[in-house]
């Protein structure tokens, strides 16, 4: 596979669409980040993962990961990549300059992950799950731990992982059991397994930083009982309590070592207050839900890249209607209709979740660093409403595209030569982690929309309503607008009639269906706002392109928005419970 | 993976749902079939693809094939499971007595082939294809031939392969390149490189009955000039010119060997007249794509058993609302609404599909038996309407419903340990083989529905439409009538609109919706015959489950009927050809 960074579509992203560096200019700590910085970090992104991970990534689907004496090797080149990565500072991007980040915007780190995760997903993973311990350690350990640990985990001399699930506590963390007696010297004693760790054992670095959440004696059952907890897995003189016990048999991703992780006299410390460990993983869920959408996204980029040069050489039978010229026995796949919709279709969802994806990436730089306390409070309302959409909308779109993309290889895109079939293996995992995409429609709907206090829900729909009245301002981008404007009465409609509901399961049924329903209505605000932009430079070839591109949007993609309407719709009829006969033979 | 092979629910289809002993009684070459023998017959189909097949399928997955020195082992137990397959006489079901065949109906037939690809969809690939062969022969080969290969065709003795696809020849078999060459005594050399093969070789028998299509001298360019051959892989006294090159290494069925031949003066003889190949493939056409349809029945029922066991013993949070005895700190996963829309929505469509499956069964067996001519060809016509719609519908069912299947295993669902991410990677290839989903969906709007002289559509919404007056008639099933009339309706509407159309482009564009818009219209008419008969004995379990399973799918279910009609609709605006600016990098 040759993966192509997008990066003239990541300009348009950040600089016209978002318009982001009107934005960092009055942030006094993104001083000296500009149009031309942007372009020239995501240039060497795009070189690094282009030209050291993609070459890695068919190998390391085929060789996996080895467990050996609860040691893991990963598959070869991946640990001189993770060396690479490390020198060319890759790690500290997004990082506090006071713990040796270089401090620049999450946008950028934003299309950094998007472009790991196209490039080679399995060994994305490693250096993935880092991010987010840094921001809970800087958040909530205390300075002694911060001194110790933070700077290599910018450096990304050392890794980390979060451990949460076991056995028993997946998507219901309250059931967790591994338990942490105090030692009387400030530490603790870990014993528990956890399972499902990702690169919870490799060969990239000398230690691996575990966080895990584990409960102190006498802690209440459930959720509210459980502490985090820094376990390294080697200490200053010894190896620490931290056994690899196994590591899993993936449908997908393969080079990442997915472990099964024994705690045994394990030494470890408190990062927060006790038995409030899950408060302590708050601060990094916006992100981390954010990266794992990113991922999402990666997948219909790279499917839409593969399917689009298989599409432009391969031949089979004449398309209708045929043009006048050809002379071939049979025309491109690329001609026949059905294949035009697939690409088209391929192309309008990456471009669009591209769009979505870095507006949740801004708003979290803006939540953190807007001069305006009201902007920084806004900002962060709407990343917290967006982020449960980014992370399940894109994921699913990942894994349903990455098929779409497959079918235009015909019988070739079963077989292990083309890397297809892997993008739709991998893409696979990423509605189930971080948050299955069920548990990220309840935090949407019931959490934020129906639960919270603000009006999250009415400032995002005054934002598409704000692209629609400019939309409405310009003749030919009218048709944009209107509908938008339609669809946000319609939300609204279908909002106020969930909030209105006497029946308490009723939002439980609808959640995921209000989930896609506003994930197609932030994909077409994105193209409404993609056509407002392009139509008046429509003679460029790249503008034509997105012209073109959002007519089909709005002629062909938006049955989906009236699909997911309908199905938020529906959901007010009572669901009957399994019916008792399913058991008979 | 415990398979419970479905018997109660297939004695309903047949004897309730489609009333086949009924017509059975009227057919003199069925004398003897009733529901009694039909119960056998499918018990013991269930015993032995519960017993001998489901055991083998997750170590074939993980075994795969070997290729050693031109020679293919399969996984461990598959040749031992095949000649117990034999053994019990299964080959032979459905085939002409005066072949050694057992003269039952093809639709407990398709009953064994669902059965085949729920317990075992790699292993089901040897057997599966040899059914085609046969027809073929039967219909189209010299009688020496018959005698020489179709008695032990149909015995299981040997099996037999489809050769059609080569490297620059897969959807367009127009471009095949096998040469084929008259030697004089009757048979002919046939040179060329044929990919894809399932079955191609394999030790399960002695000899492989290959039949190839191949080019005469002469013969003109385009499917026109296409011949088909019998070529053993065995000769009398010596092995014939077939050479297994390779085996690919697939996404999923890894037990099932598909394989690169290399025919290289291989020795075979005519099926059929020169130049009338693709004529004497046409008839297997209905009944292979009836398998691979009923390959994606196989697939959601498999994917529904697994989903509903697991959600049946595992618990994690708390439902809403919560039952109020619940002492458990969570409740079983079945109980939380989103699951619970899954499993219905899983159950439904598994159900829904094996009325609508096993109906195009019945319509072949019709269009055989019957004893009036008008009714045989009544039969033969709703069949080649119904064949595109069962195979591109059923396998897109298949696939994607294994997916909703594995999210409610959560993150056990991406590891090997479960059987369900194999049946989603196995279930993929169905959507491709036997003519894309695409071809499939041309082969329904544009040469079936647009092209027929006969009104074919008009009778199935005739048989629709009765079904609906029936509903009508008793007031707790109205309102299934009622919706199901509309839908007809609709279906007609859009329908002429494309007949219309002046845009020879358009019905191209629309057909993949418009099959998938049948697909749903077909499950609506499904479940109101199911509502309606299970009506008036809803006191009982059984009956009590259908018509709330009914009344599911008429409240949550058809949105996806009504998106793709307004998918339909929205097909008439023109479609860009790839925009220009997609390789700017």
């Amino acid at each position: 596979m040759t993966y192509q960074p997008p990066l003239r579509d990541m300009q348009f992203v950040i600089e016209e669409w978002l318009n982001a560096p009107a934005d960092w200019k009055v942030i006094p700590s993104f001083r000296g980040v500009d149009a031309e910085l942007s372009r020239q970090v995501l240039e060497e992104a795009g070189r690094f993962t282009a030209e050291e991970l993609a070459p890695l990534n068919a190998q390391g689907d085929r060789q996996g990961c080895q467990l050996e004496k609860g040691q893991v090797s990963t598959p070869e080149g991946f640990a001189a990549a993770y060396q690479a990565y490390v020198n060319n500072g890759w790690p500290a991007l997004a990082c506090d300059p006071a713990w040796g980040g270089q401090g620049l915007p999450q946008l950028l780190d934003a299309a950094l992950q998007e472009m790991l995760a196209s490039s080679n997903h399995a060994w994305a993973m490693y250096p993935g799950i880092a991010h987010g311990a840094y921001e809970c350690l800087r958040a909530h350990a205390s300075p002694e731990l911060k001194d110790a640990y933070l700077g290599r985990i910018v450096s990304g001399e050392w890794l980390a992982t979060m451990c949460l699930t076991e056995p028993q506590a997946g998507s219901d963390v309250g059931l967790i059991r591994t338990r942490a007696e105090p030692q009387g010297d400030g530490s603790y004693q870990l014993e528990g397994n956890k399972i499902f760790i990702s690169g919870g054992e490799h060969d990239l670095t000398d230690n691996i930083v575990h966080l895990v959440l584990a409960r102190l004696p006498n802690a209440p059952a459930g959720s509210r009982g459980l502490s985090l907890f820094l376990v390294p897995k080697r200490l200053e003189k010894r190896l620490n309590g931290v056994y690899c016990e196994g590591i899993e048999h993936k449908m997908g991703i393969k080079g990442s070592a997915t472990c099964a992780l024994r705690f045994e006299g394990a030494q470890g410390w408190l990062i927060g207050e006790p038995q409030r460990g899950l408060a302590a993983l708050f601060v990094m869920m916006n992100s981390a839900r954010l990266h794992v959408g990113l991922q999402g996204l990666g997948h219909v980029e790279s499917a839409w890249q593969q399917a689009r040069s298989y599409a432009a050489e391969r031949r089979q039978m004449r398309a209708v209607p045929r043009s006048a010229n050809s002379v071939e026995p049979a025309d491109l796949i690329q001609e026949h209709p059905a294949l035009r919709r697939t690409l088209l279709e391929l192309r309008a969802v990456s471009e669009g979740l591209r769009a979505l994806g870095y507006w949740g990436a801004h708003l979290l730089d803006q939540a953190e660093h807007a001069p305006e306390p009201q902007a920084r409070a806004e900002a962060h309302q709407l990343a917290s409403l967006l982020t449960p959409i980014i992370k399940a909308f894109f994921t699913e779109q990942g894994f349903q595209l990455s098929s779409a993309a497959l079918q235009v290889f015909g019988g070739y895109g079963y077989v292990n030569d083309f890397g297809i079939e892997q993008t739709l293996r991998d893409s696979r995992i990423t509605m189930i982690y971080e948050g299955t995409n069920e548990i990220q429609a309840n935090d949407l709907l019931i959490r934020k929309v129906l639960g919270a206090r603000e009006p999250l829900l009415g400032n995002l729909l005054d934002t598409f309503r704000g692209e629609a009245e400019l939309c409405g301002q310009t003749e030919s981008c009218r048709r944009f607008g209107d509908v938008l404007i339609q669809q946000c009465e319609r939300v609204r409609y279908l909002t106020d009639d969930l909030m209105d509901s006497q029946d308490p399961e009723h939002p439980y049924r609808a959640a995921l269906d209000y989930l896609r329903l506003l994930g197609w209505l932030g994909l077409a605000f994105a193209w409404a706002r993609t056509a407002r932009l392009a139509a008046p430079k429509r003679e460029q070839p790249f503008y034509r392109g997105k012209w073109e591109t959002a007519t089909y949007v709005y002629d062909y993609l938006l049955v989906n928005l009236e699909r997911q309407a309908e199905a938020v719709q529906a959901s007010r009829a009572p669901l009957p419970f399994l019916p008792d006969d399913v058991s008979i033979g």
